[in-house]
């Protein structure tokens, strides 16, 4: 057998599901044309096995890539004025007055072009690639008209050509009332005739939305999934942030990948999401810059065995956050999930929050050869300090 | 006037105490021999002005270069295990039974060479001034015996020759009670008799403590600040973190540079930091991390117009964190200090708890010309932002 690199000497978190906690094993990994070859103790390697390139890791722990299956990375404009003022005791009223808001972030991207779109979200974009992650879900849901999301789901795959990173679009149309529109079952309507135009043009990996009451209902919401389901696009649902509007249960009956947030999700939520096979993601760096009291129900979601995925939740509203090391040690702090949990939530349980489980997410013969490489002792030491980066190497399809 | 750098096209956050908020102007800073030479419009600049190097910056924001000014960065082993342990559920006897605890790093530190603790303090420190710090504090304490703690000490020494940052150290032998003593007075007998022995080897620029129900009485801690006072050395405190012993009020009473932490003090506290001139140095990451309850009484704080500094604790137990631009965030968003109150906290007012107000802190002529210079388009981003670091350039004693 002779692969491409091998990387040799190495402590290496599988993330394999048929094995213990991280599925650690002391070994190597091997690529071939950007798929894994070889994982396992370098005793098991195939006779007769040569390498073009081989990377001794003296001992470095080898995760899977990250994965990042939750951002709004796409936008113009910033909200950092609007940060200033509410520190100040700015009122709602006031900060909308001086133009804030997310109708200012609609505003600044509606007036950006695909190529501003790109310069503004590459530094965020890159601040992410620095930590590791190689694959990331970018939404669409600040344009909230035809030719606006198709510019910010075009900006979503141009990114995944500037830089070696995969892409997952998802096109959230029911995002918030644009400023124009008066009647929100009117502008579902345009939502629900934008998706078939916007799958069309290969734009549009899943469909999701804001279920909430300074969103969209329940009902409408429904719509939306609907002719989601009509194109063939898997769904997935902001869901139970900030009241219970049963969004879980509601996501649920759709199959959804997916539903995010989840503070106010009760059990009959969790169930029915276990039922479905929808993984809970969990944002917690919303939770924190809201200064949010309730806490997603960690327990009831365990005890049901929901898939718990974590992401940045990358907006410029209520999480401007660039890392997802920072977002496993909030999720352990604020939400008291476990290391191994925290791991397995920005890797394996997020590339199947994203339908990606069978190519990414573990390191597993076959799969794509995505790869994080680590100066660390332990795994724990990534979900254990603030503000530090310990990446030794990205690989992104054997690169 | 001829400079040896001069930064032109800047806008500049001067912090100066003669101007408004952060002393904002748009112009050029020049330096000559390391200080700073010049600050001001172009227009001011003095008739016939040369200089050996200019640097045109397009609008770039420069800030004073960041002070962290309470630190236990320099430390053997870590706690990440410890903090994987405690995710799970481990009470302390258990954490205490897997060799846990503060005991835990005082073992390793005592056991580490002053070369293994250079060598474990760098990635930290390097973390620390990616992100534009030209001044770090660096406390002892985890040494807690004469050899430990000289060796603590001498490695802070050390990290200022191995990088370009001002090291400012301060005695900390009164932080907890070594695993080999038994009563707390003889080794605060003990503590007090290393002072003058670490003055005499040049060790010390500040004597610190820690008072609280599982460390030190004030009683206890004014015996430490006597032998400080008897060595000539300023006093500074860990103070009314977990309750409320007064040590605000004994911090002031002996002239303390900063009372730090603060948690639990009450409005007499306050008050006598107010009258004495002593620092209020704010530490959110322990507060986040201890997912702590009582915020510190900071409109008590604003009212008597004590200064407030913010800082990293960097330390292994209860703030494995190596971010200003993180500690910002943390104190906007979990103490709702304004934008304004986060970079004083880590520019001026930090030099005034470290006792440099005259060398450091501000962009004004004669001080060192220790800059950060920034990629951002208004000072608000640097505490808005989560995990991501827009420094351009980093300039300590003018290079
Ligand atoms: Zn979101
Ligand atoms: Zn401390």
């Amino acid at each position: 057998m002779r692969f491409d690199t091998i990387w040799r000497d190495a402590r290496i978190a599988t993330l394999s599901p048929h094995r213990q906690g991280l599925g650690e094993i002391t070994g190597a990994v091997a690529e071939k044309d950007g798929r894994i070859a070889f994982v396992g103790a370098e005793a098991e390697l195939p006779v007769g096995w040569e390498a073009a390139d081989t990377i001794k890791l003296d001992g470095r722990w080898i995760t899977p890539g990250l994965i990042d299956c939750h951002t709004h990375i796409v936008y113009g404009g910033d909200r950092a004025h609007e940060f200033g003022l509410r520190l100040k005791g700015a009122s709602y009223e006031e900060i909308a007055r001086a133009g804030g808001g997310i109708v200012s972030t609609v505003k600044a991207t509606r007036a950006a072009s695909e190529t501003e779109l790109v310069a503004q979200a590459l530094p965020r974009l890159d601040a992410l690639l620095r930590e590791g992650v190689t694959t990331i879900e970018i939404k669409s849901g600040y344009g909230l008209d035809l030719v606006s999301e198709t510019k910010m789901l075009r900006t979503a795959r141009h990114l995944g050509r500037e830089r070696k990173v995969s892409v997952v679009t998802s096109f959230l149309g029911a995002h918030a009332l644009p400023p124009e529109a008066h009647d929100k079952d009117s502008f579902i309507a345009k939502v629900c005739a934008m998706i078939p135009q916007l799958k069309q043009a290969g734009l549009v990996d899943a469909v999701d939305g804001f279920c909430e009451g300074i969103a969209f209902s329940p009902e409408q919401i429904a719509l939306v999934f609907d002719a989601a389901k009509a194109s063939g696009l898997p769904v997935k649902l902001h869901a139970d942030q900030l009241s219970n509007l049963h969004g879980a249960a509601l996501a649920a009956r759709y199959d959804a990948l997916s539903a995010d947030h989840l503070e106010y999700t009760d059990e009959t939520g969790v169930a029915a999401m276990a039922q479905a096979g929808t993984v809970a993601v969990l944002l917690p760096g919303a939770f924190y810059m809201l200064r949010e009291k309730q806490l997603p129900p960690v327990d009831v979601i365990r005890r049901h065995r929901v898939p718990i995925a974590i992401a940045t939740d990358c907006n410029p509203g209520t999480s401007p956050m660039t890392s997802l090391l920072l977002t496993m040690n909030m999720a352990a702090t604020l939400f008291r999930l476990t290391v191994d949990e925290c791991i397995a939530g920005v890797t394996r349980e997020a590339a199947r929050a994203l339908g990606k489980l069978s190519d990414i997410g573990t390191i597993e013969t076959g799969k794509s050869c995505d790869l994080a490489i680590w100066d660390i002792e332990r795994p724990a030491e990534l979900v254990y300090r603030l503000g530090f980066n310990p990446l030794h190497k990205r690989v992104w399809q054997g690169r």
